[in-house]
């Protein structure tokens, strides 16, 4: 029997041939079927292994056993070629349902088996058996051996027994499964391009960034070639910003308890807080959220409906608690720059805000070289404060501004926060996976709250409309998944070292400098390497690094007052006047263009 | 007697003639007996007045009284009066030295005097009169009431009775007192001058920041006029450090407490930080010092004498405990950017990067319009960790720095921190007031605690030195500095507006906006007042907001499609098409020249 399997599994009562079945409940059965042929083959090596739970998974199955020493990756390997011979010999899988005495007379030697057999609530037990291996299993599997498509065995990692530290440690063998060798090979290929576009590896490899877990984890040191890319994030979103009405602020990153208690968010947000500091006798928190300090920027003065639309933005660092065992590079973290922003606004402008918002979005991000994005939008959830009229308007407004911007969309019905609807914005990446990193969401919540006021032309005081929105998400966040999304061979304009100029010789390298300098007085990020190495070794450095050119100057540029250029991709595109390649950049900088390197 | 007066002000034995004394024991008699005066005429006015202690003091002088009512403005006008009367009568103040029981029957009804006789370790004490006032007092008087030089009484406020809130709150009589009246009316000029410079006033009538005491008093929150300037001083930081050859970086807030242990910080700056806030069973601090996470990205992987000199930068913000009494403004606050930077080198590269770094204090603070500085050059105190041949080394060069800079310098001997030399640099603002804002220090403490390395050329690892230094200190005080200097009206290129357009009539609006565009395209924060208001009132609006230029349309302008130009000082610098305009403002705002309103 496999714990893990889910629980409408009890598919042993189904008769229907294997080959009728859908093709999801066929490659369920396949993987489990390939966890049995797996035990069975470690049961052969290892005839005194105890073994545990053997249940399908994404993408294959695993199966934990207690044997008398680790398996090493050369064990893998016969494993792997003798459940091949188990499929080839296409032996039957039978079940049948056997009592409980039997069952423990069959298992008498398998003490987790025996744990299982006691906790079944039933007289019988399922008892499935291929050749000689016998398996206490709730069934679902193919009907021979030899119906398990294609499979590798990947890994073995150590698995406490049902997840529990004071259990015994066991040892839970990996495989991956597909109907195809085909589909099997797209799957290898895909998560070794995954692990090669890793951020954590790239973030190391291309000295972008580190975390120190003793120091604490889930906290990111931006590197120097990290900070040169975030610079560019942020000069390009302040400038995108202004020029879009947007004013930029900055706040504190600490606040006394009582700000924290008037927005609720000690009430309804405590999880994600750390705990309190003591300042003469009072509590102050670290702010998770920019949101309260903007309303202060607000509720400073007066207002009059003169000065809406106010659109406060900050790129704001807050820092929220997340388990440790959830932290992960830079995608998870505990301390993150939100580019956050609220819109303060009369309910007149609020739609047109909204749209403003939508389009402004797909153009920051189009701005990063992504082009495929969806959209979810969750509306009113059974609890809820604000009036259903302004729920409705609110919602209507987000429908109408993700229509208006040409943008597919879900609706998620009552997934909105308490305090009003959202639209989640994910982009897609080049490996076709989903990132959410925009909201836009109303809140009904904090304009109350704190009381936020403005004089209208009518000369009476009215509540503004309130929308938080952060485009980019959290500045670490969309880093790492920049880094993915190029594979750290980022466009021009992010590239943390834009040129490295290769001189062949020491004779070549006042000119090198000088080509340095030229490059610099454009703006670019230009290096040279003065180690002296060959040629070869050089360009190869500049090439793991991502670098988008090579310069390389020999005794023929130098005389000529040229470079040779090579790109990362190891094109190369031949000598040329140093101003004819500073076009080249300037051009592809500044239009923000990308040339993938091959 | 005046318990405030100065220990060694025993004055009284000193029989020598008033015109003999050095002039600041003239001026200190004088302001005393001003206080005596001040007390007649307070006594005449309020017969049933207790009265306490009359010290002189800076500038003045007060005395503390205990009135059957508060006193109003108009009362200090009418004992101004009486005073001056007094003064003119010139009458002679004499004292005598009289026995306690005497004193007490004269003071009988005067329960403050009482206490003080109760509490003078004599038998006898002084008795100082004038006409008909007396008081007891242990002397330091002109000879007659006709000596008391210029004053002016300016305010009166609560003080608790011996500072102590427990007992009764008198009423303190605030008064002004020079030699002449020329020193007097220069010195009340210089105060209401630097009243109207004062950057928390300035802060809110140019609504630059807020602070909010209910959520934490010493926190800023820059508004976005404040953003704006905040981000031309960051643009231009960073402009001019990545030319100088500075890598930015980012760091977090907060560190476990093994960080602030190693660095050191817990054991000696302990009272400067914040309690620690509590993660998964850890202590964490919030950062009072970016130092120790400099220091992590150095260390995070073996660093060659190639990588050599590396200066790290970062604007960090970090938070530092005050106590709140001492808190003040933009000036000293509970938490603050930093403009920080670690330069980590080989001792070969030290005294060159101690020159760079003092050359660069004075590039940076040039180009924010500051041009007069002093120096001091603290050395090696009793308590010190490294080797003396290294402290001698690094007070060489941080002398030599400060000679090859050709900026004076005064020797604090002795007044270094435990762990290094250092230099303080003072800037001197336009009311001749300094302030100390550049740092550069050296660091013998966090390389041995952190073991900070490189591979030198021999191949062996040798320590690096490590400098620390700050140039604009702190970016909110820096801010409160350049708000004063400038009292609000900053030069082109750091004003949150610099033009603001004003259309005489409704039929100019457009052009308005045209000519808005038009300087936007330059990069330019331009305003369109849209008020309707009188041209005199949107004038005058725009210079109180300290705005550079304010551009007049009206029908002529229109036709002519020029714009009249009026500066903050007043000046009409008459019509001119917009190109010319542009030119004039893009050369002011690139070369941050500085056009002061008259």
């Amino acid at each position: 029997m496999t714990l893990d399997q889910p629980a409408d599994a009890a598919a042993q009562h189904d008769d229907t041939p294997f080959a009728e079945l859908d093709p999801d409940e066929q490659l369920r059965r396949m993987r489990h079927s390939a966890a049995h042929v797996l035990a069975e083959a470690v049961l052969e090596m290892f005839p005194e292994a105890k073994y545990a739970i053997g249940p399908p998974i994404d993408n294959g199955f695993y199966y934990d056993f207690d044997l008398p020493r680790p398996l090493t990756p050369e064990d893998l390997t016969v494993l792997d070629k003798r459940m091949r011979k188990t499929a080839k010999r296409n032996v039957p899988i039978q079940g049948e349902w056997i009592p409980k005495a039997q069952a423990r007379e069959i298992f008498a030697n398998q003490p987790y088996k025996l744990e299982m057999i006691d906790e079944i609530d039933d007289d019988t037990v399922g008892h499935f058996t291929h050749a000689k291996f016998e398996d206490l299993c709730r069934g679902g599997h193919t009907e021979r051996t030899g119906q398990l498509g294609a499979f590798k065995l990947t890994h073995s990692a150590g698995a406490y027994w049902r997840g529990d530290e004071n259990r015994p440690m066991l040892q839970r063998v990996y495989g991956l499964l597909f109907p195809t060798r085909e589909e099997l090979d797209a799957y290898i290929e895909a998560r070794e391009e995954a692990e090669r576009r890793d951020h954590r590896r790239l973030g190391r490899e291309l000295d972008l960034y580190s975390t120190h877990e003793e120091y604490g984890p889930g906290l990111i040191y931006w590197h120097p070639k990290g900070g040169r890319i975030r610079m560019e994030i942020e000069d390009a979103w302040r400038k995108e910003h202004i020029e879009a009405g947007y004013e930029i602020v900055f706040t504190p990153h600490i606040g006394r308890g009582e700000l924290w208690e008037t927005s609720g968010h000690l009430d309804f947000y405590a999880d994600g807080m750390y705990s309190p500091m003591d300042v003469d006798g009072n509590d102050y928190y670290m702010k998770p959220m920019n949101c309260p300090f903007h309303v202060q920027i607000y509720n400073n003065t007066r207002r009059s409906y003169r000065e809406l639309p106010m659109r406060l933005a900050e790129l704001g660092t807050v820092y929220r608690y997340e388990r440790s065992g959830v932290l992960h590079g830079l995608m998870r973290v505990r301390g993150f720059t939100q580019d956050d922003s609220h819109i303060i606004c009369t309910p007149d402008q609020v739609e047109d805000e909204i749209v403003s918002v939508v389009e402004f979005v797909l153009h920051i991000l189009r701005l990063f070289g992504f082009t495929e994005f969806e959209a979810r939008l969750s509306t009113r959830p059974e609890k809820s404060v604000g009036d259903p009229e302004q729920w409705e308007m609110a919602e209507d407004s987000l429908r109408r501004a993700l229509e208006r911007a040409d943008l597919a969309y879900e609706v998620d019905a009552g997934d909105g926060a308490f305090y009003g609807p959202k639209i989640d914005i994910d982009l897609t990446d080049t490996l076709g996976r989903k990132w959410q990193c925009s909201t836009v969401q109303f809140d009904f919540n904090l304009p109350e709250r704190f009381d936020m006021s403005y004089i209208g032309e009518d000369g009476a005081e009215h509540r503004p409309y309130m929308v938080h929105r952060a485009l980019l998400g959290s500045l670490e966040r969309f880093f790492g998944v920049l880094i993915e999304h190029y594979g750290g061979a980022l466009p021009l304009w992010l590239s943390p070292v834009q040129a490295m100029v290769i001189p062949i010789a020491d004779r070549h390298v006042d000119f090198a400098h000088h080509v340095q300098r030229e490059l610099r007085t454009q703006g670019f990020r230009v290096d040279v390497d003065t180690s002296g190495e060959r040629m070869g070794n050089m360009i190869r450095r500049a090439q793991l690094q991502k670098t988008p050119y090579m310069l390389v100057i020999g005794d023929r540029e130098v005389e000529a007052e040229q470079v040779s250029v090579r790109d990362r991709s190891g094109d190369d595109l031949g000598a040329m006047p140093l101003f004819q390649l500073t076009d080249r950049m300037v051009d592809e900088r500044d239009s923000r263009t990308y040339q993938p390197p091959v």
